[in-house]
C-alpha cells in the first residue's frame, strides 16, 4: 500500500513529520561540526572586540533565549570605505573617477583647458589634493554621470579588475580586511543578511560587491543618482545615469538610506568614521541585543594610522575624531583597535 | 490450511506474483497523486498563459540549458494593485488615506473647513472623487507624511488589520489572487527573488507585504518619499516622513526604482496596467529566456471588467489601454484573461 494513501497519515503530514525529525538533527549535527571546527574568527585576537561579536552572534540566534532575533529580521551593516577595505591614502572611487579623465578629455577635447579637468591631467596629486568642492563635484560629474548604467557597469567593472593600489601593488578588490570578510561570512552563517552601506556611489559599489565581498548588488545601499529611462537608437530601453542627487548615504543619510532601500533597523552596524556615526545610533536604539562597531586605523605599519580620536593623525579622509570615540565609550559601541585585535589585515599577508 | 503451506504455490512465489501486480499499480497510484498534487499552479486552468509560466521557469533553472539563469539573477518583480489583489474600485492606499481624515481633524480642527478635508469629511464618494489633483496631493502629504516612520507603520498596520471591503466584507489583506500567490510561491521553489514594484507607496506596502504575499520589506519596491533623522524628545534617533518625492514608481519610475533598489535587471514581470509598460519593456530588453505577463480584468462576475482594451469599460483606475494589449502581442508578452485562465480567484472561495 502506498503510504500516501494511508487514511490517517496524509503525504503532507508524512514529510512534515520527516522534517520535524530530521531538521533537529541535522542542526545539532551542523552545530556540533561547527563547535568542533575552527573558530569563526581566525584573524582576530582573543580580546573584547571579538568577543562582543561571537556573544552577540549567540545571544540573537539561540532560539528561546530573551535576545533571540528572528531569521527575517537579522540584518547587519557595513560602511565599506575603511571599514572593509583601505580607504587611504584616497577612496578607491576618487581614483576611478581621476583615471577617467584622459579618455574623457579624448572623448571631449574641448575639457582639456578647462578646471578641474586640466589639472587632473597634470597628475600633479598635490594640486588635484587642493581643488574646491564644486571643482571635485564637477569631475565626479563627468566621470559618473551622462551614460547608460550598461556603459557605467563595463568601464567600471574593466577599471576595477586592471587598477591597482600603488602600496600593495594588488588590485583595490584585494585590499579587504580579512578579519572583517570573516565577520561577514560568519554573520551570513547565522542566517544574517549582511548589507554595505556606504557613502562611496552605489552604482560604482554593486560592480564588485559579490565577487569581493559576497554582498549582491540589491544588498548595497549607497550614494545613489537618479537615472532617465529613454529608448536607445535600436529602440531599446535604456537608463541613462543623471547628475541629479537622490540620496547622499553619509551620516544622516545611512539611516536615511536604510529605511528606503532595506526597511528594518539593522541588528548589528559596522563603520569606522563620522560619517557611521547615525548609523550606528540608529542600530543601538532598537529593544534587544545589539552591536555597534567601529574600526579605529591605528597601525601605521600595516595599514594607515589616522584619527584624530586618540592622538592619532587628522586627517580628511575617514576621520574618527574623539568625540566620536566618546560617545562609542558612552552609549556601548565597541572600537576595534586594528593595531591590537587584529592578527592579520588581508587574505594575501 | 495455511495458503503458504500450498504444494504448488511457494511462499516465495506467492509474494513475487503479488508484487509483480501490485508494485506495478502502486507506482501508477503514487505518480498521478504526485502529478496532481505537484502541479504548482493548481488554481489555473491549462492554457497559454500557465503553459508559459511553466515553460519559462523549466528553461531558466534547467542546468546546462541554453536559457538557464544563474540562482542570483533570477529576479521576477510584480505589480501590486490589479496584480496582485484588487484595485477597483479604488487603491485601498487611497481608502487609507480618506479613513484617516477624520482622526486627522481631530488633531487639526481647522482642517475641518479646508479642503479637501471638508469634502472627504462628507463622506460623498462622488464628490470626493472629483477633488482636482493638487487638493488629492493635499490629502496624501497630510495623511502619510509629517509623522515617525514608527508612528505611520503602527497607524497603517491598525488599519490593515481593521479595514474591510465593502464587497467581500473581508480586510484587503484577503483579496489577494490565489493564481498570484501560487506564481509567487513557484518562482520562489525554484530559487527566485520576488519582488513587489508599485505604483503605491513603498512604507505602506512593507507594513503588510511579509504576511501577505511572504514577500519581506526590502524586496518592496515602490513610490517613495524622502525621511529625516533626527532625534526625539528622548534623545533616540527618529526619521520622519517628509512630503518630499524620491521616486514615482509608476511607468519610467518602475525600471528606474528597479536599477535603484535591486541593481538587477528582472528575468520575469508581471503587471496589469499602462504604468506597468516600461517595467515589462525593461524586462524584456535582457537576454535569454525571458517572461512577461499582463493581467486582463475580464470578469465582471467574480471580480471587475476594466480595460478599456477588447472593448472592456474604461477606467481611471488601472487602465488597460488597446494600445498595451496591442504592444503586449507584438511583443511576446502574455496576457493573462482573468476569465478564462483562472479557476478560482480567491484563496477564500
Amino acid at each position: 500500500m502506498d503510504r500516501f494513501q494511508h487514511p490517517v497519515i496524509s503525504r503532507r503530514t508524512f514529510f512534515a513529520a520527516l522534517t520535524a525529525i530530521l531538521v533537529p538533527i541535522a542542526v545539532a549535527c551542523t552545530s556540533l561540526i561547527a563547535r568542533a571546527q575552527d573558530d569563526p574568527l581566525p584573524s582576530w585576537n582573543d580580546g573584547v572586540a571579538k568577543k562582543a561579536i561571537v556573544e552577540f552572534v549567540e545571544a540573537t540566534t539561540k532560539e528561546g533565549g530573551a535576545t533571540f532575533v528572528p531569521a527575517e529580521q537579522r540584518v547587519a551593516t557595513f560602511d565599506q570605505d575603511g571599514t572593509l577595505w583601505v580607504e587611504h591614502p584616497m577612496y578607491s572611487q576618487v581614483i576611478y573617477c581621476l583615471d577617467r579623465v584622459p579618455d574623457l578629455v579624448k572623448a571631449k577635447p574641448e575639457l582639456k583647458d578647462v578646471e578641474p579637468f586640466k589639472t587632473v591631467l597634470t597628475g600633479d596629486r598635490e594640486a588635484i589634493a587642493k581643488l574646491p568642492m564644486h571643482e571635485l563635484e564637477k569631475l565626479l560629474a563627468a566621470t559618473l554621470t551622462g551614460m547608460t548604467t550598461d556603459e557605467f557597469n563595463a568601464e567600471a567593472a574593466k577599471w576595477t579588475a586592471a587598477a591597482k593600489d600603488p602600496r600593495w601593488k594588488r588590485p583595490y578588490t584585494e585590499l579587504t580586511y580579512q578579519p572583517m570578510q570573516e565577520v561577514l561570512r560568519y554573520l551570513r552563517a547565522n542566517g544574517y543578511k549582511t548589507y554595505i552601506v556606504t557613502g562611496g556611489g552605489q552604482d560604482f559599489v554593486r560592480v564588485y560587491s559579490e565577487a569581493t565581498y559576497g554582498i549582491p548588488p540589491e544588498q548595497v545601499v549607497g550614494t545613489a543618482g537618479s537615472t532617465t529611462y529613454s529608448y536607445g537608437e535600436d529602440g531599446k530601453p535604456i537608463l541613462t545615469k543623471e547628475p541629479k542627487l537622490l540620496l547622499n548615504d553619509n551620516n544622516a543619510g545611512k539611516p536615511e538610506g536604510i529605511h528606503l532601500m532595506i526597511g528594518r533597523r539593522p541588528v548589528a552596524a559596522f563603520g569606522n568614521s563620522t560619517g557611521d556615526r547615525e548609523m550606528l545610533e540608529y542600530t543601538m536604539a532598537g529593544d534587544g541585543a545589539r552591536l555597534a562597531m567601529l574600526l579605529l586605523h591605528d597601525d601605521a605599519e600595516r595599514e594607515y594610522a589616522y584619527g584624530p580620536a586618540q592622538g592619532l593623525p587628522d586627517t580628511k579622509v575617514g576621520a574618527f575624531p574623539q568625540e566620536l570615540y566618546d560617545e562609542a565609550m558612552k552609549d556601548g559601541w565597541i572600537v576595534i583597535s586594528m593595531k591590537k585585535d587584529w592578527k592579520r589585515i588581508f587574505d594575501f599577508e
